[in-house]
Formats: structure tokens, sequence, C-alpha cells
């Protein structure tokens, strides 16, 4: 059975190009960038024309901003301990929002453990934050705020550049999760003005367990990990070397074709969107109608369990997510979903589609096809349903 | 030109079989372990496979006693820097020796820069630490014992059956970095009674970036990636799912054929130790004469600098390593030689030749032959070399 995946955002293929670039690595290159022979000279090579294709992806003016991480998740992990750590003497307190990344989260929660403190700003019924309350929220002992690009559960993209004239001005570091960002839409460090940005490899076509920081020329920041003096000695540890061959390569290709993307996902959600109705009743659409990104839908649907649809489609050979995958206790409600007011129930029957370039509208056909029949199957046996 | 090479310590092309489960993966098993649909039950399903090889080759009674890493470099930080936070109720004090790997020696740094406090054990001029100088390192604010497995420079093992009786009896958390260790010899964490232990996959050929902590169930250490529940809640981030399918087929290959592996890195070493006279003179051999690794030799070349011969060999297609790449100002001698007591001139005339499956002993022959001319030149400009 062919999958239909409507579930990008967990997993993609890596492109052939990236594919066929990691095979040539793993073949012909795989040297330690730190040896000071040909073998380790053909390494290094290989790993700074890397670190220039993913710099111009993110328009960082100085490809050594780039550090080359195991995740978006040690990216993250990175950029909030270690500023929190760096600047110990300057302050214990962090800014960030309600709707974060669980690394985000439980990195902050980390932190208080080590008598850090934090403050947790709220956003509107869309995922937004307001950056007046990250204005309110600091402190002359904030060190750091931490606010996503974009939200991995509703796709509400986030004012960065308003907040970051705010934590320009206060001279305090800012750092963006822009994990689900990086490679779908244009990023651009520089304009949004940030001092650190993480991001991950596979969003965009490239191998999973390779990530990226950008740390803005000047920022204090301590290494997460300590030893060699690896990625200009911010981050020790051998090279995953086709990896991160292969996150260049997508790069590239995502430069090259982000337009074209963007066209044709943004297309298979408008039409998700106005075709949904026609085969459900009596649900939500989750995150911001303008700000949010091209290649999600969040939808919540009522008086049904979304975990049981997502094993339903999932026998229909059509692969979707709840994005609670990352989450310990599948029967927590979504936190993003609450703090934008939905009622827990209708956050345990949501969904998120997101699409990839080989996405069609039969897909999304099909995918309602299955969908429809699913709930109401669900919703036959749901105690809170009554047919009207 | 074929290159000859000596320097497999510092990297290892990965085998053509794990090539080839990397290659298949990329095209065929690019899911995420934590989806709960078919594409990610697949991912799973594989990651486990890998968890059971790799607990196999070091003799852990529980899979999941393995928490996959990006490098030995991380497993070591994770190890170190895990231990200390998670126990600084407990005590601020470490035990460690003098010579330790990067990784060990800049955690513990770091570790200072938050008010705990090292002791570290000399070496005799073997490199052998002794236990009875652990037990008397030890405090009853010792929290962590970090002891080696075997140096990466000089190749010696260290008594670490004997140091966990100790740690054990005091009931103090053991670490061993066992990264030049585990898939080259014989480890077993059982026999070995220590309760962390770090590893990488390309000393055994697997793909570089790929690495694991062995944690003995019970041990209290916090996570260095906050997030997901990924590796057991102990280390957050999608899966480098490629990589970890390649240390697994490289674990089973190196249980298959590490018997044969040794014998015929350690005739190479034997042999390359027997015909050394003939070609040089004026040199020293450093590290312990029986408990050192089968496929490393380590000489120290009297009027010479090791950088020099590095590069002059490497202009003949030969690569061998000083052993100070990962170590920051290639003008420091090496912490590791200075310890055993050689001279500063005598450690930065070192070399370090590791050997690999596929080195031959014409290999050897080519080799020594080259490092003559090399060495005759360099001792000809040299103002320290009188011919006699």
């Amino acid at each position: 059975m062919t999958i239909i995946n409507l579930d990008h955002l967990s997993a993609n293929q890596p492109l052939p190009e990236v594919q066929d670039a990691m095979i040539e690595a793993l073949k012909n290159n795989y040297g330690n960038p730190s040896s000071q022979h040909t073998i380790g000279d053909k390494a290094a090579e290989a790993l700074g024309i890397a670190r220039e294709s993913v710099a111009r992806l993110i328009n960082s003016p100085l490809p050594k901003e780039i550090v080359f991480t195991s995740s978006g998740t040690e990216s993250i992990n990175h950029a909030i301990k270690g500023v929190a750590l760096a600047k110990a003497e300057k302050g214990n307190h962090i800014v960030t929002s309600n709707i974060e990344h669980n690394a985000v989260l439980r990195s902050l929660r980390r932190l208080k453990m080590m008598d850090y403190r934090v403050t947790s700003v709220p956003v509107d019924e869309y995922g937004r934050v307001n950056p007046d309350d990250i204005a309110k929220a600091i402190t002359d002992k904030t060190i750091l705020v931490s606010i996503m690009h974009s939200n991995n559960e509703i796709g509400t993209m986030q004012p960065i550049e308003e907040i970051a004239k705010i934590t320009k001005e206060k001279k305090i570091v800012f750092h963006t999760d822009a994990v689900d960002s990086v490679g779908v839409i244009p990023v651009d460090v520089q304009k949004l003005g940030v001092d650190l940005l993480s991001f991950a490899s596979n969003t965009f076509y490239g191998p999973s367990g390779v990530g990226g920081l950008y740390v803005k020329r000047g920022t204090s920041i301590w290494p997460l990990l300590d030893g060699g003096v690896q990625e200009n000695n911010k981050r020790a540890g051998t090279e995953n070397l086709a990896g991160i061959i292969g996150m260049g390569v997508a790069a590239e290709s995502a430069i090259l074709n982000m337009e074209e993307r963007i066209s044709h996902v943004k297309n298979l959600r408008d039409k998700l969107i106005k075709m949904f109705p026609d085969f459900i009743d009596e649900y939500f659409i989750n995150g911001h109608p303008e700000y949010c990104l091209p290649n999600l839908l969040s939808v919540s649907i009522k008086y049904i369990e979304g975990e049981s649809v997502v094993l339903m489609l999932d026998e229909e050979g059509i692969a979707v997510s709840t994005r609670s995958a990352c989450a310990a206790g599948a029967l927590q409600a979504s936190h993003v979903l609450l703090s934008i007011g939905r009622e827990f129930a209708d956050a345990q029957g949501t969904m998120v589609i997101t699409f990839g370039f080989e996405n069609t509208e039969v897909d999304i056909y099909k995918f309602l096809t299955v969908l429809k029949e699913a709930v109401n199957t669900l919703r036959e046996i749901s105690p809170l349903y009554s047919k009207t």
C-alpha cells in the first residue's frame, strides 16, 4: 500500500539529491575534519561548504555563526541552557510564552531546578504573543527571552521582529525556536534581529538527527558539549559529516525551490479548508488565519478522540499526527490548545495535517473521505455526541 | 594516490554492510520513531533492533540501558554533567585522572565554574592509575569517579574492575570513557562493574556522529537534552535513525569479527615495534607494554616535530596523527605525555599510529621507509640533533 503522508512535520524523506550526497560521503568522504592530513582536509572542506549553504538559507552574514547540532532539540537546549549558565552572574530570569515546544518548556523546567525563574506570557485565541506582554515581563534580572518563530501544533507565527526590537533596546539575549519555519518559509536572521535561532534539517527534506543553531557573533553562550574545538569552539564532538553534508544540499534546494513549495502546500491547505465542511461538521480550525505556516492545518473535531482517528487513518494508509507524539503521557491534553482556549475534550479531538511537496489534491480527497467514515464511526460510540 | 590510513582512531570508513543499511534507511525507513502510524512503527522497530545489537556488544543486560547520542563526546558530557547536576544535593566532588580525554577534562572544568571540586590522580610512567589513589581521593562529598577505559594517545588500559570495586563499596557513581575500547576489544559492562560507560560508533566502523552511553538501571542522572521522551526519557530529540541503524550493524560485525580483528592489528603492531629500530634511532614507545590497546602505537621520536612528520607523510599518501587534533592550540604539549614523564620536546615529537583491518605488512614497510626519510630531513635542520 502506498502511504499518503500528511504528517510531514514528524518526518520527511530526504530528497534524492540529499541521499546521493550522503551516500557519496559515506563511501568517499568519511574523514575527521580535525585531522591534519589529506583525508581530514577533504572532510573539513565539505563541512565548510555545508556551513555556507546553511548560512545562506537563513541569511547569516558569517558562516561561522552556524553551529551544527544533532537536532532542533539540541539547538534549543544549547541556546537556553548555554545562555542561562553563561549569564548566571548577571541574572536568573527568563521570559517565554505558554505555547513553546517541549524542548523549550523542559529546558526551562530544568533551569528552575537550578534556581532560575521563568515568566511565561499568555497568547491570544489564535496563539499570538503580544509583544507588550514581553516588555512588561522583563525585569532587571532578565537574561534571556525565548519565543518560538512558528508553533508546531497550530502553525501560528509570532511577531519576532517586534519582540527583537524590545530585547535589543533592553540588551537582553533573544532566542527563537524556528525548527518548523526554517526551510519552509523565508527566515532571515538579520531582518528578524534575533541573537539565537534554532532549526532542524529534516524540516526541509534533509536527514533527521541533524540540526543547527545560529549564534550571532558576540553572543555570550556556553557550549552544551565540552571537549574538542569543533564548531568554532561552540560544540565539541566529531561531526556527523554525512548528515551535515545532506543538510547543506537540502538547504540549497530549499533556497532554490521555496517559492514553488510554499505555493504548492498553501494551495493544498486552502483546498482542504474549503472542502472540510462538505465532509465533517462541528469542528474548529486552530491557529491564526493570516500569520500561520503554509504547510500546516490543525483541526479540532468535536466528539472524537484524535489518537483513534490517527490509528483508523493509518489502517487506510494515511499518516497524520496529533502532534502529541513528543509529549509524555498520552492522556495529557496539549498545552498549546488549552492555551488558546480549547476545551479539554476538543483538544483531545485534534489532528495536525502537514503537507509536503509530493502531496496532491487527490490525497486531500482520499483523506477527507476516510476521515468522514472514521469520525462517523467514533461519534456513533461517543456518549457526548447526539445526532440531530 | 591510494592513501595508507594509519590513523584509524581519527576516522574509519563505515563498513560496506553499514553503508548498505544506512542507504536503505535513507531510502525506505525515514520515519519518526515517536509517530503513531505505520511509517513511525517501522522506524521504532529498527531503532529497537539497533539498541539490542549495541547492548549485546557491551553485554548490557537490558537494551534500555543504552542511550544513543551524537558522539562519544556527548556521551561523556552527559555522564559527567548529568550525574554532577543530579547529585548536587549529595556532594560536589569528583575524582578523575590526569590523562583523560578533553571531553572529560573540559566537562570537569565547566563544572568547576559551577562550584564543583575535582581531584585528579596521577598515573605511572606507563599511564596507569593506581586504584589506591582513587580510594584515597574519595571524600564524603564525592559523587562521581570518571576514569577512562583506554587512553586515546598512548593506548594504556586502566584497572577499571578494581576501581569499580572501590566505588561500589563507597556507593559512588563510576563512569568510564571507553570510546577507544568498545568494538575494538571485549568490553563487558557487567564484568567491569561500572555505572556509566561512553562509546562511539566510528571506533568500530560505524558512522561518525553517533555514540552511545550505557546507563546502569537505577543510576541517578539528568538528561543533557530535555524535551521529548525519546531514549527512555534520557535524551530528547528526533533520532539520527540512519546513523543509529548503521551503528547497530557495525556492532553486530564487531561481535562477530572481534577476535580476528584483534589478532590482525596486534600482529601489525608487534611487527612495527620489531622493525622500528632498523629504521629510526633515539625514540621511546609510550604506554603500557601489556595493558594496552592492540591497534595503537605511540612513539616519541627525538629531535623532530610530530606535526611536521604528519605533513611530510601526508605528502607521500600516508595518514598518521599526533592525536592533538582535538586540543586547542597546537603549541601545547599533550597533557598525557607530560603526565607519563615525557619532556616537552619529546612530547612534541610524538606520533600515534592506529591500525585497521585493511592495513598490511606492506603498509608498515612503506610507512617506515618514508618516516626514516622525513626524520632524517627534519633532524638535519634541528639545532638539538648532533650526528654521531
